[in-house]
C-alpha cells in the first residue's frame, strides 16, 4: 500500500513525531525522580529488574556497562534502598539483584506521572481523534509485534 | 473534552502503546550499532553532542554519569574516532568534546535504520490510516510543545 506519492515524507514525519512525543513523555515522568533522589540510569536499571531477578553480570550486559560502572550504580541503589543484593547459595561468586518495595514504588510513580501528564494533554483532544489515535497506534504495534517473532 | 466514560482507559492504553512502539523502533535502530562497534550509551552521548560542543562536565551532567564513568566512556569513543577532545585555550583544565564526521555518520545511520524499519511497517497500513496517525500525533505533539514553554 505504498500508494501515496509522499510515502517517504510520511515515514520521516512519523519517525520524528513519535520520537519527539516519547522524549517529552519520558522527560515528564523523570521530573518525579528528583523527589526520590533517583537518577535516570537508576530508573533504567529498575526497569530491567522489574521483569525478574538478574545477576550483576546480566544487568551490566543489558545496560552495556563496564563491570566497575555497574558495581558503582548498584552500590548507590542499594544504599538508597531500591534494590537488594543476594549471594547465590550454590555459587557464592554470583550476586543476584532484586528490586525492593521502594524500587517498585518508584517505577509505579514514574508511570503514573507519565499518565497524569498524558491525561492532561489528551483531555484537549476530541474524543474521536483520541479513538483514531489509539486504533492506529495499535495497528502499527500489532504489525511490529508480528515482525518481531 | 473528557467526555467519554473510558477516558482513563484510553490514557493508559496510549501511554502503553506509545512506549512499546518507541521501544521497538529504538531497538531496531540500535541493531545497526553493532556494525560500528558502538554501544547504546555511546549513541546517547553522540545524541547530546549533535546539538553542539559540550565540556566533559556538561556531558556527564546531561547523562547523569559520575566523573570517572564519563571519562571512561569518552576514552573509548575517542579511540573509536567518534569524538575529539579539545583543551580550552584560555582555561586548560576545561576539555571540550566535539563530534567527528564518523560520529555524525553513526547517528545518521541509526536514524536511517529506524526509518527503513518504520517504512516496512507503514507500507502495510492503509494510506488513510497513515494520514490519520500523522495528523493525530501532530495534534498531541503541538499541545505538548505549547505546554513546554
Amino acid at each position: 500500500m505504498r500508494d501515496d506519492p509522499d510515502f517517504g515524507g510520511y515515514v520521516a514525519e512519523i519517525e520524528n513525531v513519535l520520537r519527539m512525543v516519547s522524549i517529552i513523555i519520558r522527560k515528564r515522568g523523570r521530573d518525579i525522580l528528583e523527589n526520590f533522589n533517583v537518577t535516570p540510569p537508576q530508573l533504567n536499571a529498575l526497569n530491567f529488574l522489574r521483569h525478574g531477578i538478574l545477576t550483576m553480570g546480566e544487568l551490566g550486559q543489558k545496560m552495556y556497562l563496564a563491570c566497575s560502572t555497574a558495581t558503582d550504580l548498584i552500590d548507590r541503589m542499594e544504599r538508597n534502598g531500591l534494590i537488594q543484593r543476594e549471594r547465590d547459595t550454590s555459587d557464592r561468586r554470583v550476586i543476584r539483584l532484586k528490586m525492593t518495595v521502594k524500587g517498585n514504588e518508584v517505577i509505579d510513580e514514574v508511570l503514573n506521572a507519565r499518565k497524569r501528564y498524558l491525561a492532561g494533554v489528551l483531555a484537549k483532544v476530541a474524543s474521536e481523534d483520541r479513538k483514531a489515535l489509539v486504533d492506529n497506534l495499535h495497528k502499527i504495534y500489532e504489525l511490529m509485534k508480528a515482525e518481531e517473532v
